[in-house]
């Protein structure tokens, strides 16, 4: 693991990393804020997963985590949401291919050698901060994540339930089998069976039984992408049928940009907290 | 004026507006954070000036003030930092030219048809915003800014006292006159007689009897600029001789990114509110 960059923040550090990924075939980049800390000390995590178009970058620039997360003692992390690199397959469209990972291993040519985020974010990055930030205690970890970050954040919730204490998203992707970004990602990716799609749905994963404890959703009424793409009423509705504790907070007048993500985010952080 | 962007954030609203500047014979782009207030009520105004290579997104993006600013009700406004386009006049260092108008009016060309960053901040701007913004109270205004925008806080409110109620920087350059980047931007700017220089030097107006209210400075002690560029103790110097209350605030570890800046970004806003 090579360090890109390290800074002092709030107490803490943050830092940008690059390793070679077995699991992707590419480099890969993630940020990571380790905050102040007494030598020795071990600390929970939160995973923050990133939207469409956007690398570790957006929310370390935009994300106003670090005070949050240097006040209650929590390692954010944020992965990228996709290989990328000139070898590496790609689409014209901003909503399929680099920068556009949907958190899931692709089947389907010529995705399957690169695009498998699912494995990295569950099992190789998590290997990896074990080994290289040994303050961080694998063993209380929160997920989070924005758009289709936050699609990511809920089904690897709902498929790992035992691993993460926490869980909430930003204006997530609720159903990408039910929205036009899902549809063509799935597809792309997974081929046409849809049957092959549900462990990467929300929805259709609690439909399945998957469960979670409370789920803090904050969306805002005002994101141009909530009618046709988020549509947030179907996790609602899922959520009731399984019982699920879902707070499915609308925010009045806010967009789907990072000045609706750090507004919420320490809300997020403190949820975090409280179960971490 | 064009509104490029406006989007809820704490509450309040984050603009990016352009306008036709007659001082720089360009259009200009700036940011404003109009906090959440009763409709009818005026709020004091702090001017927050960028740095070397910057624009009004760097600080807009990543300086963590809107929290503080919707807490204190405050109006935050980050001006770009030079004119910008293919026809005004640059330069290949970055520390010159386009993103490095050094806060003065320049007498020299190719420089002097454009290059009137002084005129604009003082003048043109707030005149702009007075009719634009009518919650704007510019009867309480304070000014802030970082590296070469801390400079141009400081010889700002070193040249108009009665104007700012409350002065701090983020590891300002100290002294113009004193340093590389400076001494080449205001030969560059203002031709070779350095007489012409001091006005745009804070430790120089210091000494020749300007002087201002409490001032907060914090600089990082591992910041790579302190020694050869920056020079606070130059400003200290002045400040002791003048009977100026300087709050230095040495920090240690931190460096001269927005990492420095956001991190002690709510220290500056509520020295700001407690003068406004």
């Amino acid at each position: 693991m090579e360090t890109l960059s390290e800074s002092l923040a709030f107490g803490g550090t943050q830092g940008v990393y690059r390793h070679a990924s077995d699991v992707t075939g590419t480099d890969m980049t993630f940020s990571l804020y380790m905050p102040p800390h007494a030598k020795g000390t071990r600390l929970p995590v939160l995973w923050y997963l990133s939207g469409l178009t956007c690398s570790h970058a957006n929310v370390t620039d935009k994300g106003e985590y670090r005070r949050a997360c240097a006040e209650h003692g929590i390692i954010f992390i944020a992965p990228d949401t996709s290989p990328r690199g000139e070898d590496v397959p790609n689409d014209d469209d901003w909503a399929f291919g680099q920068g556009a990972g949907f958190y899931v291993d692709a089947t389907e040519e010529p995705w399957a050698a690169n695009f498998r985020m699912r494995s990295y974010i569950e099992d190789e990055l998590p290997a990896l901060i074990a080994r290289e930030f040994p303050a961080a205690d694998l063993a209380r970890q929160g997920i989070t994540g924005h758009s289709m970050g936050g699609h990511g954040a809920l089904t690897i919730a709902l498929r790992n339930p035992e691993r993460f204490k926490s869980v909430s998203a930003f204006a997530p992707i609720a159903s990408p089998m039910s929205c036009p970004w899902g549809e063509k990602a799935l597809n792309g990716y997974l081929g046409p069976d849809r049957a092959t799609w549900a462990e990467y749905d929300a929805c259709a994963l609690i439909a399945q039984g998957a469960r979670l404890g409370a789920l803090l959703v904050d969306q805002g009424d005002a994101d141009g992408f909530l009618a046709e793409q988020l549509k947030p009423a179907l996790l609602e509705r899922a959520c009731a049928e399984a019982g699920i504790d879902l707070s499915l907070r609308m925010q009045a007048g806010y967009d789907h940009s990072y000045n609706f993500v750090s507004t919420f985010m320490s809300d997020h952080i403190a949820w975090a907290a409280a179960r971490l």
